[in-house]
């Protein structure tokens, strides 16, 4: 049993669902206790936030939007993850602080730097062991989503420019702190992905 | 018609509801539009908020509970006091930033230098014109709201070691910056109080 925190990062339809599942399945197998959560709506509470920030309609303020993601990770790391870790558990989850830099921070109009300061504020500190960012062209993105998907909610629909800067920032926080991101070209096929995966989790949960 | 943003500050039961109407009352009798309104709770977004802020079952982390209050505070001031502030309007408010510092700051576990910050963040730096503090012993304001009512909402049923905390915390806040606050013993005659913050607000406006 070893605590371990993994993220998975990405644009939409990156395959971070896909990964985060074949992960899970390879940790069970080797018997170790898996927490699969996410962000938004990885709480009781994170749910009626994810509900207002994701599908609500009308206009929400930049900062009001970057608070609810804050509010939504200050009560799922302290009362999910947290005590998950501290039992031992291997936490995976679907999106965490990079998606509010490189989401709020540089597709909006905030400071990237606020907006981090305003995630570690909410969840004390608390980083990932590993971050996987599963990387994809904002236009391949966009097909995968058109192939799967009739509606989108508000972030998906947002302008291809926008999910252009996403990706900027995420290559960006990767680059600053290369030894927590483990950068994959998505759109290589998901079996080789997930091995490399498999290999650098093997390496921090001892082999 | 002068832009001017007061706020009301202090305990529940201090008379704060009856104050602002008076205050109102008065402002229009001089031809003044007035934007009466209260955080939580101000906007659209607000009142989902405060709903879940106050009358949510279950726990709710501190910190989470603080960005909730910081997110209603952006998107209020974003888009209903800034906007009317610009209108050459006045703006009278029921709670506002010195609330989250008293509450959550010296009320729970928080820093309260990092919660004044959050809020100073959510309203981009805006700053009452004044703040009219209510101050009441914690003993009465408790007897005027058994007095009142037969439920009380999550703070509300807080026990009075915390509301003496809250008290200390506000009369600290109106030390430091005296020059925005007016402090008045909430126990005078209400008409009396009210003569009081007109006077105030006279002077700011321009008699």
């Amino acid at each position: 049993m070893t605590a371990l925190f993994v993220t998975f990062e990405g644009g939409d339809g990156s395959g971070k669902s896909t990964q985060a599942g074949l992960l899970e399945e390879w940790l069970l197998g080797r018997g170790e206790t898996v927490l699969r959560t996410r962000e938004p709506g990885g709480s009781d509470l994170g749910v009626e936030l994810r509900d207002i920030i994701l599908h609500r309609r009308g206009h929400i303020e930049p900062r009001a939007e970057a608070l609810l993601y804050a509010a939504d990770r200050a009560h799922h790391i302290a009362t999910v993850v947290r005590p998950a870790l501290q039992r031992g558990e291997v936490v995976v989850q679907d999106r965490y602080l990079d998606s509010s830099v490189a989401y709020q921070g540089a597709g909006r109009t905030l400071d990237p730097g606020e907006i981090r300061n305003l995630s570690l504020w909410a969840a004390e500190g608390l980083l990932p062991d590993v971050t996987i960012l599963l990387d994809l062209h904002e236009d391949e993105g966009r097909r995968r989503l058109d192939a799967s998907r009739t509606t989108y909610d508000r972030l998906e629909a947002e302008q291809a420019e926008f999910h252009q800067r996403v990706r900027d920032a995420y290559l960006q926080l990767a680059e600053a702190e290369p030894a927590r991101f483990l950068v994959l070209d998505a759109t290589r096929p998901a079996a080789e992905l997930a091995a490399v995966i498999r290999t650098r989790v093997e390496e921090l949960i001892g082999g």
